[in-house]
């Protein structure tokens, strides 16, 4: 058993072996405490924390004061999130059928009232609207973090399921992320904090993508990939897009730069993967992308198929996540974990 | 009349003057297009787009091919953006009922199907959900641009309405933008185009802002700011925030900076005013940013004030706007315009 604890902050697998994994930690990071506790829950690095006498999760609209979150939360296994609402309780529906084979749930939105981000909760699976961009995801992820912090949830697992650009593979075929590219093509995710840039690194769980990756089968109608995704901070220009309303470069500077995507080994481009793999793994938190591919960009710019056709593409990121999940749930059930 | 022309890319006054402007510009911008054409319309510099047999505003659900925008959306003269679908919807109600002196009038989401952002028209005015941070608002604030340039809009006008976390100001006070500034306290907007950075300045049309800074009386029960605004990538620790899952710095460094912000003249943060400010500029069209603070930055970092009162404060910069578009309006038919 192969433990990454110097690539990742966490050990790399499905399988929990903490007290190992805590001594590689301890050896490769010394000083740095390790961000999980024995029984699997989450152990957040900000001591400010402990320090609240209520935290509100603004965003959710969720505290710890008027909330009993390990009541309400304490189970979650599995946390789903993806840019649009419709979508996200699409995956609350397609879970509770696929995975837990009930009809007709009643879904709720847990978070309505904060009128930012919409919950909704099956089983051990919580499916989270995060919008549009690393800005908007990161509000929703750290606040989700917090929470499975605060609700004790044991060895969660967090996808990201989307929509992207894909690179020289046909529309419609799913990407499974091996890592995150910022705009300025490296590995990583760079906040300003108070002024000056603090890098993490983008890298996502190898062995978790692997696992997704193996979820393909060759009945699928579609193809799966397992690469690399640039996370973009701008839809138009910012993904050497012609047709946005400004633009200074030419048709063949933008096919020499995503040819050059190409080559490092990108497979598609969206705007949240650098931040995603970076924060997920900075929590000891396994994390996972999947998504599909609305429109070759080598071949164009406009996502112009027709919009029923995209949204059962975009059912695919979430098959693959149920049949996981699924898979996950059985392997548990007979001492897998 | 003063013409700031070598500071924006059009006249900043409320009257138009293009012939006078363009030749500004001629002068001070030799061989790059003047933005607006001489009725007032504008001018987008790409000339891909005209290229395009039909242009699909992906996020926004309409098309250049099915749609028939300049009927649609010709007589728009104010696009206000903000975070919520929520909250945008209410700014088209408040707007119907005190400026246009209609009840109950019912609103349909114009760019429902697209599941992204929600848009409601009431007579001159569109009110269109941003989602939160720059990509997510620059997505749709790209589109909007396209769209008003396809329907043939003349001399729009864009305002952002928003939340914020004040300096050294009163919770619930307004703070009228005159500038943006990134988390790297440049008042620019940096923007990663093919692997390099593109620096666009984030200054806002001063007259503008004066003219909105103007409508606040002392009659309010508010306070209402001219300042800068620093537009965060990020809620925590971008923000300088103690209270995020991570947090490597102290109470002492964040008052530091926070002070810091606020004798570089900055009155509140939020995570879009430097895009915003931009990419208006670019455009060639006057826009405003209008936020309220929920909370001051330098005595905490939640947002722990009840619900109920955080949306009534959220109606203040919706009350100021709506003041200045009643104003616009009257001064309009009075010769004014």
């Amino acid at each position: 058993m192969k433990c990454n604890c110097d690539y990742v902050l966490h050990c790399n697998t499905l399988e929990p072996h903490y007290d190992n994994c805590a001594t590689v930690w301890e050896t490769s990071h010394p000083g740095k405490e390790y961000p999980k506790n024995a029984d699997g829950t989450m152990r957040l690095p900000n001591k400010n924390l402990d320090k609240l006498e209520s935290d509100v999760l603004y965003h959710l609209g969720l505290d710890t004061k008027n909330y009993d979150l390990p009541a309400l939360f304490g189970d979650v296994k599995f946390v789903c999130i993806g840019g649009t609402k419709h979508r996200m309780r699409e995956f609350a529906e397609f879970v509770s059928f696929n995975v837990f084979h009930r009809k007709n749930v009643k879904l709720v939105n847990l978070t309505k009232h904060s009128h930012r981000y919409a919950t909704y909760k099956v089983g051990p699976v919580l499916s989270v609207s995060h919008g549009i961009g690393i800005p908007s995801m990161t509000t929703v992820l750290q606040e989700i973090i917090k929470l499975l912090h605060y609700a004790k949830a044991v060895d969660p697992i967090v996808f990201r399921i989307g929509t992207s650009g894909g690179l020289s593979i046909p529309p419609g075929s799913v990407v499974v992320s091996s890592w995150g590219l910022n705009g300025y093509l490296e590995k990583s995710y760079d906040i300003p904090v108070m002024g000056r840039s603090l890098k993490l690194p983008a890298i996502l769980d190898k062995r978790l993508s692997q696992e997704i990756y193996s979820m393909a089968s060759e009945e699928d109608e579609f193809q799966t990939y397992l690469g690399g995704t640039m996370g973009a901070d701008d839809f138009y220009r910012g993904q050497a897009r012609l047709d946005g309303p400004f633009c200074d470069h030419t048709e063949e500077d933008k096919l020499e730069f995503l040819e050059k995507l190409s080559e490092m080994g990108v497979r598609n481009i969206e705007m949240e993967a650098p931040a995603f793999a970076a924060l997920t793994k900075e929590a000891g938190i396994r994390g996972a992308i999947v998504c599909v591919t609305l429109l070759n960009r080598l071949e164009g710019d406009q996502v112009s198929t027709e919009k029923g056709t995209l949204l059962q593409w975009q059912k695919r990121p979430m098959a693959i996540v149920a049949k996981f999940i699924s898979k996950y749930l059985d392997s548990s059930m007979n001492g897998w974990k």
